[in-house]
């Protein structure tokens, strides 16, 4: 059984951004050779999140607005920060996002509908991250 | 290594409906012939989900109102509709939701807990939606 | 193909109760004598979750706060509590937190980044529950 492992580096400028990743999955499916498998995308981080949804720039804008009406960046709000994190609101941001997404194979590719894009969300950047890419199949 | 790939389409009559896939998963996984792996249930849209939770319908009509007491279905709320698109709030729900399940399969079933049931739910429905089936295993 | 399923069982002591079980997948995926591939790691039941992310005690009361705020325990909010349950909350919690994680196996460990940590997040406890350990890979 053919498998094959990846890592994504990112250090993004913002605090907070959403990267396209589905190219770069595609290229390591496509150098893989599996025809027929799954590939795993995930954060090796806590908070940032791996998610499949529409490559829309009002979209984006409308998650961060919903994420911090769900779970406001006030660093009061948690008890997470009294250890000298700031970060809470982004392990709960990262909750709702989700860690990771399970993309099927099939002859070779992506099998995908069609729009649906891979992201990548960081929601405390600035500062070196990894996402982890491994397909098995044959 | 065995793999199979099946696909479920559906054309709901409702912009909201919750569908019960649990024996359409089962059967794919029976025809695969695959008796230790795992099956990938995922929505191909974005505006849909696959979920595993209870079949009861009470719990289905609370996620419904609970779904729009986190993400209302105002159009005005969202970037989103500004593209001509009405269904910013699916892509939340759907968010919400999540977009796919893995479970394992042992001795050549589904390899589920008492109540756990494969669930399509449809947000933005009256067209035509597919549902993908992976299996993978030996 | 190698594969090994295992099954881990609590009876915790509080309705809600968080369990660290990285050690747990780590022993089995170190007995599986996989190399490479994948492990599935999920809840057999509906009220309760598995989940990535710190193991930090203050967050784990921050994600009880902000679940209690995005769905109340209140039973009388709910239409699944009519059929004599009083755990609609727990269906909605483990919604928010997730099934299930997929975790690639590299080199025979569990490939994760500094912080990830496995959990089993009970919500409806004081009664036996299942977490379900599947491995693939070679």
């Amino acid at each position: 059984m053919p498998s094959k492992t990846a890592y994504l580096e990112f250090h993004t400028k913002h605090k907070v951004e959403f990267l396209n990743i589905t190219q770069d999955v595609a290229r390591v499916v496509k150098e893989s050779g599996v025809k027929e498998g799954m590939v795993l995308v995930n954060a090796m981080h806590i908070t940032s999140s791996v998610y499949i949804n529409d490559a829309e720039s009002g979209l984006i804008e409308d998650f961060q607005k919903w994420l911090k009406k769900l779970a406001p960046e006030d660093i009061s709000l948690y008890k997470h920060n009294l250890t000298g994190e700031d970060n809470a609101y982004a392990h709960l941001w990262r909750t709702i996002m989700g860690r990771e997404v399970v993309v099927a194979i099939t002859n070779g590719k992506l099998d995908f509908g069609p729009w649906e894009q891979i992201y990548y969300a960081e929601f405390d950047g600035q500062r070196r991250k990894k996402v982890l890419i491994k397909i098995i199949g044959e």
